[in-house]
C-alpha cells in the first residue's frame, strides 16, 4: 500500500511502504475511515526536531477492525473504533488513575496517515461505536482520536468549572477543540485569542464570548480588560512556545491551572517566578482514551460538531499538499480521505 | 521597645526600636501572646538573599487587640487574634477566589519577633477567636498564623484526598505540617523524608505512616518502591531548592500534583520535560487566611496540635539563639516567649 512518510523539512511524501502486521497477540489492523494532519506534525516537518530516518507519519484515526490478533477480546472484526494517539494498556494503575497517557506500556501511534494501519494494545485504546456511524460523522469521530481529546484535556487540566471565564491561547484545532470542550463544561465566558478571521468564526461558532486579536502585552492587557483587570479564571495554552506559555500565565488570575498541551519547545518555567504569581500548571499529553466514551456518546448523539474543525478535506494521495496549507496557515486542520 | 532586626548574615540583634503605631485607619496594634521564627527567616539569616537595609523580623503572630484604627469593624480591642503573615484585605476577587495570598492589596507582615505588632488591613487579615483561648493553646494558634497554614496549603494546592497515598518533601516546620494536613485531608498512606530521628517522630505523630530517611536517587527509589513503581497521587514540596523539587517531582506519579510551598531559590523547570512527565505543580505563599477559621477550630476543639512543632521555646531576647538553632538544625522551630 501507499502511506505517508516524512524525509526531512517539508519533505512529505505518499509513497509505497509495507502493509501492515499484527505483530503481536493485542495488536490489531484497522481500515481508516479517514485519517488527518497534526498541528503537532509540523514540528517535524518544519524541521524543529530532528529526523534520523524517514518517519511514518499520523496518529489520528477511526474505522473499522479487519484482523484482530489472537489476544484482543474487547473489539473485533468489522466494528468501527476510534482509539487515541497514545497507546494504552487500560490496566495499570497510571490509566486507573486517568493518565492513560502515560501508561506504563505507553508508545505513541504512528503511520495513520494510511488506508490501513496496525495499532498495539487494542484492547486498552480503542473504543467501539455500538453501531457503524454515518458518514457525516467521520469527522467528527476522527477528531476525537486526538483534537478534540487535547483540547477537552486542556480544559479539564486546566480545572475550567461551570461558570468559569476561561483564555484559550491557540487558534489551532486543538485551542478550538479547546473552546467546545470549555463550553460543554459549562463556562461562563470563553476568550478565544486568534488573529485570523475563519479560526475567529469557528471559535465563535463552538461558543467563545469574546475574541482578542492582539498579542503579547497587548494581548495581555486585553484580557485584563475583560475580566476587570482579575485574569481568567482557567486557561488553555495550545500551542507550545515560550510566547504564548507567557501570554497564558500572564492571561491567568492567580491560583488559576495552566492546562497546557501544546507540546513545549524550548519553554522554561522559572520557579520563583511561578511561585510568585501563584499560577498552577498541569499539562502533557493528553489522557483522550479517559474522555474518548463520552466524547463519541455526545458526537453520535450530534450535541458537539468537532469534525467542522476541518477545512480542507483532499484524498490522501494528496498529503504533502494537506502539511503544505496547514504549514502555510491557509488550513486549520486537513483531513485525508483514503 | 526591643525588637528583631537582621543586620546581615548571621547578625540578628533584639534591639531598641519606635513602638509600632497606628498608621492607616484600618490598621490595629496588637500585643503578641507568642511569636517564633520561621523557615523562610533563614534565607536572608544565611545570606541568600542580600539585605539592603536592617529588617524588622517576624510574620507570624498572634495576640490581643490593644489598638484599632478608625477604620476597623470586625476585630476590637481586647479581643484575641490569629493573622495570616499575608496582609489581605478578604474582599478582592483574588481574596474571593480564596487566594488572599495574591490579594490586589497583599502585603508581606514584617515585625512580628516583638512585644508589638502593627497589623495592617486587619478586618482581611485577622481572625478573632470567640474566646481568650487558654495558654497552653497558643503555640498551636501561632502555628497556625504560617506554619500550620502553609503545610495545609501545600496539602490543599497538591490536591490530597481520602485514602490518597502522600509524599512529603522536607522535614522542617512546614513539612511536618504537612503530614499534619495529609492525615487531616483524609490520606491513607503518608510518606515523611527525613534523616533526623526527633523529626522523624514527630512526622510519625503527626500521622506520617512511612518514613525514607534517603535522599536523591536513593530517596525515589525507596519512594518507588513503597508505591510499587508507582509513585505518590500528591506530593508536598516544602523546601525550595532544586534537589528537593526534582526529589518532589520524581516522587509523584503521572497525573500527580506537587504543593510546593518551600520559596524556590534557583528552581528551573523545564516545559517539555514537565509535560512528558505530566506532573501538576501548584504553589506560592499559602492563602492561610482561607484556611484559618477551620484550623483556629481545630485547634481550640484540641483535635490537632500543631503547636508541638516548637521543640525550642526560648524569652524573645534571645532571638538570636533561636535563629542560630534552626540554622545548625538543633530546633525545628523556636517559639519566642514575649
Amino acid at each position: 500500500m501507499k502511506a505517508t512518510v516524512l524525509y526531512g523539512p517539508r519533505d512529505v511524501r505518499y509513497e509505497e511502504v509495507p502493509e501492515p502486521k499484527i505483530l503481536k497477540p493485542t495488536d490489531v489492523i484497522i481500515k481508516l475511515s479517514a485519517t488527518c494532519v497534526c498541528g503537532s506534525d509540523l514540528w517535524p516537518y518544519r524541521g524543529a526536531n530532528a529526523i534520523t530516518e524517514p518517519m511514518h507519519m499520523g496518529h489520528e484515526y477511526c474505522g473499522v477492525v479487519v484482523e484482530a490478533g489472537s489476544g484482543v477480546k474487547t473489539v473485533k472484526v468489522g466494528q468501527f473504533v476510534v482509539g487515541s494517539f497514545c497507546i494504552s494498556d487500560n490496566t495499570c494503575p497510571h490509566c486507573n488513575f486517568g493518565f492513560q497517557s502515560s501508561c506504563e506500556q505507553r508508545e505513541f501511534m504512528t503511520g495513520a496517515q494510511a488506508p490501513l494501519a496496525r495499532v498495539p494494545l487494542a484492547d486498552g485504546t480503542l473504543v467501539a461505536t455500538s453501531v457503524m456511524p454515518p458518514d457525516d460523522l467521520i469527522p467528527s469521530l476522527l477528531a476525537a482520536s486526538d483534537v478534540l481529546g487535547t483540547g477537552w484535556y486542556a480544559a479539564d487540566a486546566a480545572r475550567v468549572q461551570p461558570g468559569s471565564t476561561v483564555a484559550v491561547v491557540g487558534d489551532g484545532a486543538v485551542g478550538l477543540m479547546g473552546v467546545l470542550a470549555a463550553k460543554q463544561m459549562g463556562a461562563a465566558r470563553i476568550i478565544a485569542m486568534s488573529r485570523h478571521k475563519t479560526r475567529q468564526d469557528l471559535a465563535l461558532e463552538y461558543g467563545a464570548t469574546d475574541i482578542v486579536a492582539a498579542r503579547g502585552d497587548a494581548g495581555i492587557a486585553e484580557i485584563k480588560r475583560l475580566t476587570k483587570n482579575v485574569g481568567a479564571d482557567a486557561v488553555l495554552e495550545c500551542v507550545g512556545t515560550q510566547e504564548s506559555m507567557s501570554q497564558a500565565l500572564q492571561s491567568a488570575r492567580p491560583g488559576a491551572t495552566i492546562g497546557y498541551v501544546g507540546v513545549p519547545h524550548g519553554v522554561t518555567f522559572d520557579g520563583q517566578q511561578l511561585f510568585f504569581a501563584q499560577r498552577g500548571l498541569m499539562g502533557g499529553p493528553a489522557p483522550v482514551r479517559r474522555f474518548l466514551p463520552h466524547l463519541i456518546d455526545l458526537v453520535l448523539a450530534r450535541k458537539i460538531n468537532p469534525g467542522k474543525v476541518f477545512d480542507m478535506q483532499i484524498p490522501i494521495k494528496d498529503v504533502a499538499e494537506g502539511y503544505k496549507a496547514m504549514d502555510e496557515r491557509r488550513a486549520i486542520k486537513a483531513l485525508l480521505r483514503v
